[in-house]
């Protein structure tokens, strides 16, 4: 297996920056003054050496939902009890949550993956990849094996690759699982060295005294596993979880794919850090969506360049951010397809003229 | 005249607050932990306070682009030839800008009206509402007379109305007009009592020189026509535009026709400000969208306690925020019309009576 991860990473190429430096000249050919789409001018850019063509656009997307479950919830870390995992995890499959409900009002596919739900449930719309029932308790062993670990990033990519088979043209990384803002502070931690407290948030709503006890789970966990920051997998196994782990494996599968793929909030972008330390050119592939106000988010933000795009206050996971983002990754297109060019306008109505003679306007 | 503004004025009504409180109370029974879908949220309740229903749609959107001149720039205030106000209210019309080419990707409708072009133009599908050939030149003289302003604030109402009328679900407000980003700080600053330089930028990139010109003439017209802080149609007339005047009669409109109303950037929101300023109530019906990075756009937004949605450094003017606010209205009546209830959610598979014990919860 370790063997097939090696192929994964080996499959991920950098970006074409032939396309991107023609992408970037088309853009400074549109008539508007240079750079005034701010970032929906870096998303065309970006996407052109993502899939070598000017001209793109969001005709299919899918949301991947990767649901797990982590023993460190004996600890008390989270408010939340265990079986809200597999009981949003259906409800997902109905529209019923947040994020699926606006996936179903703008027509993104969703692929709900159970990688490790411990608690029993019956749907069929809910995809088995389970590799284990929950992890183990990180704050007394190891969450997983490397063997399992390396089983669910492969799971996550396999899920990526089939999404860049079956020609969607950009996935989201979501999920849901009671707990992983615990271990995603502990992955973040460990891969920056930064200290538990810089890291680690409220999540959800947790007491005083849960939100004490979590900074010490992380604080302790570190100190026992001493997971090694130049080894993802390590610390993935360690102090991580399947969901993240999968999600990491979904970021590399995108980059393998050369799909564009957008993070969600805290938890979606530790997997992409992840995935990018893993593999550097990876992180071209990657997009952010919204803000959040999690303290290990801007951390990790940091740590990826993300600036992001959307500041809505929102903090429920799942994947809530990437109906939107997916919308500006389609205005971005639009733009760079519909948009005329100096030349073009001006064969249209002539005025244009007076603007081709200006490198920048204003108003 | 002055009779058909008071009736305008008197025909907005504040918000329906028992609607609100209904939503709000909704809000409270969806299956996530409180607040965790942040201005989603906030988007969602103050929409039922607008319609009156707890379930909201956007089935057709409109935006609605105020085109004029501006005397101001006989000054050298601006680096663009006055031309190009013509040339781009006839490109937006056949969706070569960059606002209209995400309009027409998103399906917004759009009215593109000529309030006041000096240029002539040919092209039937601009909406000939022209008060004037431009504004006259106010580092000279006041910019419009008062019957002039209000005149364009009425036409502006009455388009916004016409979109009440023909039952859009909600409107954006663009501009296009050579100069207008110094008309709208001398109307910002004149509003706030902030000094010409706390409230002017470069716009789309004018020199050193041309900058400095633009904060003195600002200056100057302020201490030569002294416009009277509590009389915004008195500020308009004197050192605002055409394109300003019919912007802030089109928030006024949409406000008294129940209609939610986004504002773009800065000489949107600075139009939007007047609005509220000749009626405080107006205000709860206006929406913001992009944040600009124009040093006034900021002052603005803080009187108006507007805190944007997105981040994606946009400069362009048109309305370019509006298509964007317009999806993110959407996924907020998404969220509220898709979402299970903690009660509904259980009826479908019994696992949230775990959540419905919590207030709230964290994962």
């Amino acid at each position: 297996m370790e063997a097939e991860m090696e192929r994964l990473l080996q499959n991920i190429r950098p970006l074409d920056h032939a396309a991107m430096d023609a992408a970037e000249k088309y853009q400074a050919r549109l008539a508007k003054p240079p750079g005034s789409l701010g970032k929906l001018e870096d998303i065309s850019i970006r996407l052109a050496g993502i899939t070598g063509k000017l001209h793109n656009a969001v005709g299919r997307s899918r949301i991947l939902v990767f649901c797990a479950d982590n023993g460190i919830v004996e600890e008390g870390v989270s408010c939340a009890p265990q079986t809200v995992t597999a009981a949003q995890a259906v409800n997902m499959t109905k529209g019923l949550t947040g994020m699926s409900a606006m996936a179903r009002y703008f027509g993104c596919e969703l692929v709900v993956a159970d990688v490790g739900i411990a608690t029993p449930y019956r749907c069929a719309e809910v995809r088995n990849c389970n590799i284990a029932k929950g992890t183990k308790n990180l704050a007394k062993e190891p969450a997983m094996t490397r063997a399992e670990t390396i089983k669910a990033v492969l799971t996550g990519a396999g899920l990526a690759s089939e999404a860049a088979r079956d020609r969607v043209d950009v996935i989201g990384i979501g999920e849901m699982g009671i707990g992983n803002t615990t271990t995603s502070s502990a992955v973040l931690a460990a891969l920056t060295g930064l200290p538990a407290e810089a890291v680690t948030g409220r999540g959800g709503g947790v007491t005083d005294e849960g939100f004490k006890k979590k900074k010490e789970v992380i604080k302790n966990a570190l100190k026992r596993h001493e997971p090694d920051a130049g080894d993802p997998i390590d610390v993935l196994s360690k102090v991580g979880g399947l969901d993240l782990a999968a999600m990491c494996g979904a970021y590399l599968g995108a980059a393998a794919g050369r799909l564009p793929v957008v993070a969600d909030g805290f938890i979606s972008i530790v997997a992409a850090l992840c995935a990018a330390r893993l593999c550097h050119d990876a992180a071209g592939y990657f997009f952010p969506s919204h803000g959040s106000y999690e303290i290990g988010y801007v951390a990790a933000a940091k740590e990826l360049g993300f600036d992001p795009w959307l500041n809505l206050g929102m903090r429920l996971g799942e994947g809530s951010g990437c109906p939107l983002a997916f919308e500006i990754i389609s205005a971005a297109c639009a733009v760079m397809n519909g948009m005329a060019t100096f030349e073009a306008a001006s064969i249209n109505d002539g005025y244009l003229d007076e603007i081709r003679k200006k490198d920048s306007f204003c108003v």
